[in-house]
């Protein structure tokens, strides 16, 4: 049986240490996790799949890694000063704090119809919509909010709201020996920044012609007002972005290419179901973007939300980063910038003339697809219905597996057995190369199950057949050992010489 | 001839897209660095090799990644809220700042004679424990720099000095949209206290027992007063860190084998010669460290300076995050915790007792790490004294080099060759699994030479041989290619069949 409910997930998460909640052992930090033994793993397997399909297999992109503390003019010119905020609302009677719009979702078809008559408005069914149109009149708003009978979950009554307002997402730090308003830097609160601003960099650097990428993997920080659900809405987060630049006339059909590539990845390398992702077309859009549409998945307890967004971005980015806009023929709205020293253009030999490129931005988040990899995998199998036999297991692409085989000695107490086992387990990891483990904490099926529930693949046992010395005396399985299917329980006897080309077909 | 001066390698870094400066269009965010296309590759591939050495080739080691926000209890009671400063100092002359000690170490021997005599001590050859001596009296200090005519190399005078004074080196940031003084967060100063605060976690999640090991990669974050030599110094740096839990009796024995297997490890799998590296021996240690060694490497420029640095801090910081550590028997001097919800301690079967683990932990610099690589690498070589042809090549290992392969068409207008060279790429992407690039944008021997600053030890070059359309109208160098040794520089005539095998061979 799939998983019905988050919490089944955060349970097996903590319990075999995928993830922990961060700096749990002083009450933690909100909004923050930290990726224990099996997690890392997942992880950068995960980060590892998605730059070899997107860096190494593509003939036209090239990695970067840019720092995360960004001069304020970066985030200034993006726009992102201005403009990257959540609407706020608190309730003083509880006095509880809520993402205004996270509060109008739970809200009834009814209550919000009575706020819309209240403000003289019809209700927008697009929520961003409906809540921008809000925001444009606070008091009015919060009269609206409070005649319709808002309803604060806390205590299930009506709320004394106050006005709603905007709040900046960004982190700041002072840098520097002295403290004033000037010596201050961002947190990037998206790694898309650090990509545009090096435009030039990489372009000098590769020779590169359109159509190219720039594809970046780090983390990124946004001070959510009420981060939840687990790793899904978190403060720190790490995302896996891509920024390609293309001629502005190939920009539509490219932008198409992208998200049917980006679908196929999620479905066939991460090994989500088809049937559980479904696409959201924007209709509110940034006024710079002629289209942006979503990869939703559908995660237990949230239902369909958001893995990646894939946003056509126009000129937009490339113009508000160049000095002298104004000059550039833009077709994106863009603020003249003060402060850049350099031009993002693109110098076409075929036309000979300078452009600046569109830009099509595939954004994922890396804990989204961990936690989407997560749900898709777990199972909770009857195996014997009588005696109330249930096995978690993860089935994982083997791909994505933590631990790729473990090797397990079935008596502990023997040291040929040991022995053996240890140098299979040595072996293997240099051949693999890839994390292979040796474990003899607990008994035979107990070990099975422990992997099971950390989605390893293969499990070899060593046993005293291996050694030749099997019960009726005979030698025939000396050398050979058992390998164990995480998915089928079905056990094979293989030659250890065999082992090596035995896995690695099987671990692709 | 090797690299002579660090200039040498930061230019090879912007030009060929290993390392640009952080925010560059924006003149900048000292102290901060983005890795290029090239940089990203070197940088992982370090990463990787740390992690396949000291997590998956051992049997006593897990790796996890924490969160770079921390709450600031962890900070509190690490000893990093009151201990993780750095003396700074100011001339009122010139208006710098500097680093108090690195001040007086750019002053003559006869200059820092004085200033103990004028303060009345004897001077420690250990600048650490010299400058602590005069921070215990800063107005004193300021008037033997004075008497002293401590000079200033910005105006090569002695300076008007102010009081040297300490700084917290910590960058802060406020969380959750309240701001006041409780709701703030620490980016982390070092990976190693994440890996403290989960030790319990780490521990119930896999059944390991003493000696074991957790280790992380990720970035941390210093407000360094004065950063400097490239990435030597910098405010966001990369760290791979190991905290290693001994039973306290056999603390000594397994520091010094953590040392010697890290020299190893920098030299064998790095490429670093052994020639260059040095151990410093800590003279100055923290309360509760018994021996601390770095791992010294000859940068040019810099002269030997720290790769790496492993200490025995005993029972130090898994006693200051336990709770009702008075009641724990600990060997270090801790502070009461009031926070921490956890006892840090192991149940040893053994002797069925709660112990209190010591822990050496080998902390390296991943950036370092990155940037002796490269020196080590860095070779200008005559080719043709004559006619004055020098090149530069990276002899970077194989298992570190960003590209391992490119493939090249000796004629970028013949479309038979470019097909041919294209599907050679692919093939040899998908069955390696490493980087492998495709270039057409100069003359083979541009395309060779441009290989050779980036560190990639094979080229192939498909030519009308591979065609089976040689000069002679022969055809029995159909389908192979020049494969061209990125140190030596001989080509061989290799079989596309056999290619795989061959370059599998020398890649590891």
């Amino acid at each position: 049986m799939p998983a019905t409910s988050l919490d089944q997930i955060i349970s097996l998460c903590k319990r075999r240490g995928f993830i922990f909640p961060g700096s749990e052992i002083y009450g933690g930090l909100q909004g923050t996790y930290d990726y224990g033994p099996l997690g890392v793993e997942l992880k950068n397997n995960l980060k590892r799949l998605w730059w070899k399909h997107n860096v190494y297999e593509r003939d036209d992109m090239e990695g970067i890694e840019t720092a995360l503390l960004t001069n304020r003019y970066v985030l200034r010119y993006s726009g992102h000063e201005r403009g990257f905020t959540d609407p706020l609302i608190d309730n003083k009677t509880t006095k509880k704090r809520y993402r205004f719009d996270h509060l109008l979702k739970e809200q009834t078809p009814e209550t919000l119809d009575a706020i819309a008559a209240s403000f003289g408005i019809e209700r927008n069914p697009d929520m961003d919509i409906f809540v921008d149109a809000l925001l444009t009149d606070p008091t009015k708003a919060q009269t609206a909010l409070k005649a319709a009978k808002v309803v604060d979950a806390a205590d299930g009554k009506p709320g004394d709201w106050t006005e709603p307002r905007t709040f900046n997402l960004m982190f700041k730090t002072q840098v520097g020996p002295v403290a004033d308003d000037e010596n201050f830097a961002y947190l990037r609160p998206e790694t898309a920044q650090g990509m545009f601003v090096n435009f030039k960099n990489v372009l000098d650097s590769t020779n590169r012609k359109l159509p190219f990428g720039i594809a970046q993997q780090g983390k990124s920080f946004r001070n959510e007002i009420t981060p939840r659900n687990f790793i899904f809405r978190v403060r720190e987060l790490e995302q896996m972005e891509i920024e390609y630049f293309v001629k502005p006339e190939n920009a539509p059909q490219l932008h198409e290419e992208w998200i049917q590539d980006h679908i196929d990845w999620w479905v066939n390398v991460v090994g989500l179901d088809r049937e559980k992702i479904q696409l959201f077309e924007h209709v509110k859009l940034a006024h710079y973007s002629s289209r942006t549409v979503d990869i939703l998945y559908n995660f237990p307890t949230l239902g369909f939300d958001e893995l990646e967004g894939i946003a056509n971005r126009g000129d937009f980015d490339l113009g508000s980063h160049s000095r002298a806009n104004d000059t550039l023929g833009l077709t994106s709205a863009v603020a003249p910038n003060e402060h850049s020293v350099e031009k993002l253009t693109y110098f076409d030999h075929e036309t000979n003339k300078h452009i600046v490129p569109f830009v099509i931005e595939p954004a994922a988040g890396v804990d989204r697809g961990v936690l989407a990899a997560l749900c898709e995998a777990y199972d909770e199998e009857v195996v014997n219905a009588e005696k109330g036999d249930i096995r978690v297991v993860l089935r994982l692409k083997p791909a994505l597996a933590p631990i790729k085989v473990a090797v397990l000695p079935l008596a502990k107490n023997k040291p040929e057995i040991v022995a053996k086992a240890k140098a299979i387990k040595k072996d293997l990891q240099n051949q693999l190369g890839m994390r292979v483990v040796y474990d003899d904490t607990a008994a035979i099926g107990r070990l099975y199950r422990r992997q099971d529930e950390a989605g390893t693949p293969f499990c070899i046992t060593v046993d005293y057949d291996t050694l030749g010395q099997s019960k009726d005396g005979g030698t025939e399985l000396l050398d050979t050992v058992t390998v164990r299917d995480r998915d089928t329980m079905a056990q094979e006897r293989i030659a250890i010489a065999d082992l090596l080309g035995y896995l690695r077909a099987r671990l692709v």
